[in-house]
């Protein structure tokens, strides 16, 4: 048995609490997945006293001083101060995994050129598809990704298609613990674009600039283009979309569309995710899940801690590494498609 | 650069050619993924005289011989003389790929005992199914998978609920292509219940017989079963399924269920393959894809080439190792469900 992989957590909000409750009730299966035990070496929090945690709880500063770490699990979220601690981190000699789409998205590329990142739950969750497009699909040829990357409006959408109104859906979401209390990220499609760009940068090998990806949110879908396209057979979905084409001219946006009720994104309830790839030779592929959730989010950083214990290269990571120098493509908006008409 | 990874290819059928190809066609994109060049030295068919390929041909004793080589994919099939030429390949210290679910279902454990195993391509070709269970969930618990795990028998339904008799849509599918001369190994459902015995194994982490597994096939399903169960809003499917339950008991059958229309099993058109895993924290997760085609099958045997290649573990291959010395686990049929019932 190979010695201890230590790590530690930044941020012990729902996801770093579940994934801390896991390292700990789980250790046994965890231990024979990874080869090694996975020790929890400490929890980095903002205001650490008279909390309780699974682990010593420490100030940020004082976790990445430690000596004795192998990976930083940074869940936290925002830009900074998590850009600094993943740097930091990175520049010590240690692994990275991280949630945080928002990062990932905008420096992602610099970041992983400091070491090995990966970032599996940065979108949708415990679906693979980071792995997938980053590792199972390296040497294919991708032509177009498209999903529901955004569980907070889907459900918001879903409770307007049975009647309610856009404010009433949004305060049921908040009090359920979906929405924020600013729930721009989220219906203004901040949230969506930035996984989005992750994914097109992996899927295209281009670099994507997450604010030059155009985005409709959902503020302003009404009753009336809900009833009027259920009428032509067509439910309203928040669709993020990319394609390329063999000239490498890339189109993408993140807005309401009109799909099919018989298409398979017609079907993508509450707060599930779903993505569609199309490759040249895995041909068409779809992924569907929870696309939010403590555990289900725990679940896809722990994959990427067993890859870490286990040596496995950060194929995700390297692959944005190697976007670093170039400039961020030019990024036109996708617009209606025949299949997937805007909704308004 | 690290040196190239020396190859060859046991079988040059649909997926065997289409394989090389690719290795040829798309030398730099692979060599960028892989981090090196993966170079095919040689083919090995029955009767290598006259016939054209991208590499050497020869016969496989010879192939074996060679000294040169890091990895052996082998895409003929069959149970013998494949595992002979697998084993000899792993004990002369060399990763294998194989497609053949036959193969691993009755023989992966001992198998991948001897050496590096990756079947990948096995089951539901470029579906990541495989590496998702061995890898990505690891630390899970998976309760349920299910799935449609051959495409010819899903076409033969299709065309069957478009009014076409059993031998009518059996004889179509072989002009097509998508059935053999012999078709038992589909219609009888020998080869979804191959299948679903590897995915087993991986999920619940027990040796599983593949012939312990109950199989109806769709020899009897009939136009009455067909229509009556449209009547009632349902479409007959070829369901492979495996459950466990707290207590380690496994229950696993492949047969003709009826599935509510509107659910996403029903809506798997074509040769496409599904595949639905509940986990305990990841939660649902749904998988579609090309069940079969040359290209998609390459895809997976090249996922896997790659990984060789970049020396990531070989999860599944290990996982099935750790049972190869316990006895098969009792399979018990799953019957009808109150969500898929038996077709009849």
């Amino acid at each position: 048995m190979r010695a201890p992989f230590r790590v530690a957590v930044i941020g012990l909000g729902n996801v770093g609490g579940a994934l801390a409750r896991r390292l700990v009730d789980d250790a046994d299966r965890i231990t024979m997945a990874a080869g090694r035990p996975i020790a929890l070496e400490g929890i980095a929090v903002a205001h650490p006293e008279g909390r309780r945690a699974p682990a010593p709880l420490l100030l940020a500063a004082q976790l990445l001083a430690q000596r004795q770490l192998d990976a930083i699990v940074e869940v936290m979220g925002g830009l900074e101060p998590a850009s600094t601690y993943i740097s930091t981190a990175l520049q010590a000699g240690r692994q990275v995994i991280t949630a945080n789409k928002q990062l990932v998205a905008a420096q992602g590329p610099p970041l992983a050129c400091l070491g090995p990142l990966r970032f599996e739950a940065s979108v949708a969750s415990a679906i693979p598809i980071i792995e997938t497009l980053a590792d199972t699909l390296a040497a294919d040829r991708i032509g177009s990704i498209m999903g529901i990357l955004n569980g907070t409006t889907n459900s918001i959408l879903a409770a307007m298609a049975g009647g309610a109104s856009y404010a009433d859906a949004l305060a049921d979401a908040r009090r359920r613990g979906l929405a924020e209390a600013d729930p721009s990220a989220d219906v203004d499609a901040h949230d969506p674009a930035a996984k989005l760009a992750i994914l097109a940068m992996l899927a295209f090998r281009r670099r994507i600039d997450p604010s030059q990806i155009v985005r409709v949110g959902i503020r302003d879908v009404g009753a009336d283009q809900i009833e009027n396209g259920r009428r032509r057979g067509f439910v309203i979905k928040l669709i993020a979309a990319a394609t390329t084409d063999d000239g490498g001219s890339i189109q993408a946006d993140v807005r309401p569309r009109l799909v099919p009720a018989d298409a398979p994104m017609a079907r993508v309830h509450g707060a599930m995710n779903a993505i569609a790839v199309d490759a040249e030779y895995a041909g068409s592929l779809l992924f569907e899940g929870p696309g939010a959730g403590p555990d289900a989010a725990a679940s896809a950083v722990l994959a990427d801690l067993i890859r870490a214990a286990k040596d496995v290269p950060a194929s995700a990571g390297s692959l944005l590494a190697t976007l670093a120098d170039a400039p961020p493509a030019t990024v036109f908006p996708l617009g209606p498609t025949a299949q997937y008409p805007a909704a308004s």
